[in-house]
């Protein structure tokens, strides 16, 4: 087995350390499969935490809003946390003390800042759209006043970490011999049939990536 | 439409307020249907957000972990965000600019505080067991021993705000009438059949409230 360290103490798993995952094609991978990113950054109220759409490009994670988005605000040129999970299964112990979840996560830590330069920004903005399923070529694309509009962060992922707990529960070996129940159950996430838009012209059909996702697990 | 404040400035939804919600039925509905709680907190380092299970009362949210949990440590007595996000579908729209998510969150910011009378851990722990399926009362309750190397925290639910968002794509009324495509893939979330741990012993079967969870929604 390969050791790969934390590419910084503060990234670094201490919880569970036999499940931290430091190598770039584990926290790629779940970068990729995960819908939103927790995005936290400290305000004179303390700390604050929301959902936001991202995408990523192996080096950078990228957020977007709008100019005026106070969490985007407070994260350009801050530092910046932002926490991707996929919950794959309750682990159901025989002690309800040692319930727990298989889960991916990833958790980048870093300053954040904007992004200015139209190109840049555009490109951006294509990898958070593109993110879940590819429809930004597919798509009428951005005018200049809405790119004016529009606040783009960039996060380096070079102090990612990555968690992946897998398997059954881990008992105390006294439970063992027990009458209780313990394993796992799994939760999966599949994509529905589109729904076309109320106000959608008449004839016209999703673009393939859009229509094949349809009953695809994410 | 009854208009409910936020309770606390710091809560209050800033960017699409008309999607903010800051009644507790719906704040209670949201908490009931996530199944992770992403929790920030502020560090010498930063802030960190990292992905917990999570129970709650009405009253307070509790999360729990090891002694030395150091996410949990620093939360003890200090400002903690709990964000609680379930996506319902991905939004897309004419122009990827304004490609969306419905979904719903829950923010809860407050001061959060260790529970240390025995009584109340327990109930809390239950509270955490029993979130996303009712298992404390079909297996082993906790020894002392298990109890004292716990951490509890609890955050009061009195400063939550809760977000929805529902329906299509906002797209310019421009782009309605063009030739790009609008509308919504819904994600669906689904418990699988309880598969066994591969130490149980032959001859238990999982607890009727696990068993019923196959191929429900969650």
């Amino acid at each position: 087995m390969v050791t790969i360290d934390a590419a910084s103490e503060r990234v670094r798993v201490r919880r569970g350390a036999q499940r931290a995952r430091y190598d770039s094609q584990v926290v790629h991978s779940i970068l990729d499969a995960g819908l939103v990113a927790h995005v936290g950054v400290t305000t004179a109220d303390g700390p604050i935490v929301l959902p936001m759409a991202y995408g990523h490009d192996g080096e950078r994670l990228y957020l977007h809003g709008a100019v005026g988005n106070a969490l985007l605000g407070q994260g350009d040129g801050a530092e910046v946390c932002a926490t991707v999970t996929s919950v794959d299964a309750l682990v159901i112990a025989r002690s309800p003390f040692h319930d727990s979840m298989n889960y991916r996560s990833v958790v980048v830590r870093g300053r954040a800042e904007r992004l200015d330069e139209p190109t840049a920004k555009v490109a951006a903005l294509r990898l958070v759209a593109d993110h879940v399923v590819a429809n930004w070529a597919t798509g009428r694309g951005p005018t200049d006043e809405e790119l004016r509009r529009t606040l783009v962060l960039a996060l380096p992922l070079t102090e990612a970490s990555a968690k992946v707990r897998t398997g059954g529960p881990g008992d105390e070996p006294s439970d063992l011999v027990g009458p209780h129940w313990g394993g796992t159950v799994s939760l999966v996430t599949t994509f529905g049939q589109p729904e076309p838009a109320e106000d959608l012209a008449v004839g016209i059909e999703p673009p393939t990536a859009i229509a094949a996702l349809a009953g695809r697990r994410r």
